[in-house]
């Protein structure tokens, strides 16, 4: 058991070692409590300032024999609550460990430590002519989007960080540190230990390093808007364009409520606040103009605008750029209220159901309730805007409940890519069977004895017997 | 401790529910005892064919209660020894398992039971206008495939296995059954458990039914033949085509000795034995086109030939066809002797270090040994012929470990595709940390505490205490 007692040795036992990089200010206590999410703060006793993976290593042996909880920390832009420290414990604060630490351009790959945030990562790699693809909205650290298996616009082209680690430096419950996977495509040498990591929200190791896949930047970029008189036209366009394997860059669909939160937010002249897609074609320029002819003839079956184009890098990073705002766009659309994010995805087929579904849910439930989405992945969020009051908290919960019910009885997952952190906890059994629960809880016992990893986090407890 | 008794008395108890799909006849069970591998046979004590994923619950039920070993065995055309019983024990065939259970053209995706062959998948797909791209050279099955982390041709496209299976039933230790994975494009709720099972050789369950990602086929295919008078030249068109992202659909290289072999095997005509490249293209036709100018740039460059073409769906098939049989050209290049393959992978910036020091080792060695591969992944495999007699094996093994130890010293892995099984065990310390190891070995006593599945297999023993 963990006890405040337990907690304090650690520290004790963890000053030398740290001096001035472990702190115990309420404000930094404070920050380290929460991410971005809706949750109540829970600060640690302590914040630990990781420079090296033996920082965090030598961190988790004096806590794992303390037994004291250990909660890793990013850029605190996490959504469902993954580093408040709901027992208490030491946050590990790897935002300094933020080096490139070898880069292949040949192969396309890199080494990082986990603190740097994709933003800086794309700035040091521009002038190489390539890129890190995944993108998330908030500055997010690479180790806190591979803990949470982060994705973003670029998914449906690139994949999710899933598709894009070749190999990661992770120290375990105990401080021992071990380092998996190979700067090769693929490998049959073993079990796939990487791929166990990621998603695993700091609850089986404390991932310190990531070798990173990188891709060309692209011969021709091109973007465009179109917009739609109904939501169904809308999102049936984006159903038809991944049925039809359009290799397409990026996606994503706005409904009527978000496209007007967006035109106050970032001045778009020029457009209407009905459903809006937002497209980006890559690729050479014969396969860029394929596929724009592709596209604008099934946006034009669905009854969709002529297209708006931003072809400049300018242009398009403004329109790229009013994308990744859209949930300040939403908070200042209802000043004073508080944006909860929901994150249901489902198969392409299920889509136009399950957002037209979501449309009316929102409409009974008399929330403010944006949609926008990652739509050619089937994953979409509604950014519930909420009064203050815990009365009005639990109304969006409530809506946030019926949205994932409605995924789940079609097929699909209560998170695309926000993960579970505590808010989703309570979706895990309806969305993994029992037995694969009891494998989870199995593989977290083995590889940390004494729960200090991130605990009460990820996994339900089991049910009780009977 | 696994006894000759224990396994009697298994056998006894699974007769009642198996009645004749329980066999002991020496030639099934000696049938069941080896794959496409050159290692000794060791045949089961008995082979049940299994036909649902309840015998095969029934079955481990049984078999742990008795600690009596048990391998899964497909279409056996593993190479490494993956369903050689070392140990002794129960064969549970899977290769009755063919059902295709559901398929869901809208979402292109499909559910099929594991014993199904990908060649008789893709038979029942092809009216869809869907395929399933993972092709390893054998008629191997859907579940196989998947434990041994499989590939071929389309990989450098389309990925290996493990980014193409959505979910998987698998059948623990215990018999309990499991189903993870959902039917969407990507999820962030809880641990990986499919890409925990993919490779696990069977070492973690059995794999009963398996979620597939499938995709359209392709509006236009085009495939070509270049011939290069020096294997640098051909390699390097290789890293080329692969640094500059042009989304090639196959890119296969064959040696000098390689396409001797085939020149004779399968009458091609017009072909010289030098070191040549078979690609495929594939897209819409103005993408293919753009393909086709880059990629025949980079061969001018490198003083490829003119391209050779084949557009007509039966040209294409017979040279696909012709790679596909390189096996058996090669057996059929030294008559009575056995073909032994390496499977080393490298990044690809150093992929022509590593082909030219393979061929310089093939040559040192004396041993014929032809050079394919799926270059574009930077994987490739030598075909070693080696007359009878141990001494010869002992030659060809010799040659392997100097490919492997130089793969690894590139940043290379030991397998890209075939897996480990019993002959790439001895690689593992070398391919990963022993912390990395280590974790491995915790998770298969956690989900197999008996030691019942595939024991002796892809984990090597620890190292005993100094």
């Amino acid at each position: 058991m963990t006890t405040a007692d337990s907690i304090e040795q650690a520290i004790a036992e963890l000053l030398p070692h740290f001096g001035e990089r472990l702190s115990r200010s309420q404000s930094v206590c404070e920050h380290h409590g929460h991410g971005e999410g809706y949750h109540a703060q829970h600060a640690p006793q302590a914040v630990i300032f990781a420079e090296t993976t033996e920082d965090v290593a030598h961190a988790l042996r004096v806590c794992n024999a303390h037994r004291a909880p250990v909660i890793p920390f990013g850029a605190g832009t996490s959504l469902e609550g993954q580093v408040n420290a709901i027992e208490g414990g030491i946050s590990i604060d790897l935002s300094r460990m933020t080096g490139l630490l070898e880069l292949n351009t040949g192969d396309m790959d890199c080494r990082v430590q986990a603190g740097i945030t994709r933003q800086d990562l794309n700035l040091l790699l521009r002038d190489e002519g390539l890129f890190f693809p995944v993108d998330p909205g908030g500055e997010a650290t690479i180790g806190g989007m591979c803990a949470t298996r982060a994705s973003g616009t670029g998914a449906v082209r690139y994949g999710t960080i899933r598709e894009n680690v070749l190999g990661l430096t992770v120290v375990l419950a105990d401080g021992r540190i071990m380092r998996v996977g190979r700067r090769v495509r693929k490998s049959a040498m073993g079990y796939d230990l990487t791929h166990l990591m990621i998603g695993s929200e700091g609850t089986l190791g404390i991932i310190t390093e990531v070798q990173l896949r990188l891709h060309g930047i692209p011969e021709t970029m091109a973007a465009a808007v179109c917009q739609f008189e109904t939501l169904a036209d809308c999102v049936e366009t984006a159903v038809q364009v991944m049925q039809m394997s359009v290799p397409i860059g990026r996606m994503e669909l706005l409904d009527d409520v978000q496209m007007d939160a967006c035109i106050r937010y970032a001045k778009l002249d020029g457009y209407r606040p009905i459903p809006t897609m937002f497209f980006e074609f890559e690729g050479g320029p014969e396969a860029v103009r394929e596929q724009i002819a592709t596209v604008e003839a099934i946006a034009d079956d669905n009854n969709g605008s002529a297209f708006t184009w931003s072809t400049q890098a300018q242009e398009r990073a403004a329109l790229w750029k009013t994308r990744h705002a859209v949930f300040w766009a939403c908070l200042a659309y209802r000043p004073g209220y508080t944006g909860i994010s929901t994150d249901a995805i489902v198969p392409i087929s299920a889509l136009t159901e399950m957002i037209l579904g979501a449309k009316h849910d929102i409409e009974e439930s008399g929330i403010t309730a944006p949609i926008v989405g990652h739509i050619g992945d089937g994953n979409f969020h509604t950014v519930m805007l909420v009064p203050p009051g815990e009365a009005e908290v639990e109304k969006a919960r409530a809506l946030d409940h019926k949205i994932i019910a409605r995924a789940l009885s079609l097929g699909g997952s209560a998170s695309g890519e926000h993960g579970v952190g505590l808010a989703k906890i309570g979706f895990m059994p309806a969305e993994h069977d029992a037995v694969a629960l009891d494998v989870m809880r199995t593989i977290k016992r083995a590889l940390d004895p004494n729960n200090i990893l991130n605990p009460g986090k990820l996994l339900p407890p089991p049910a009780p017997p009977c």
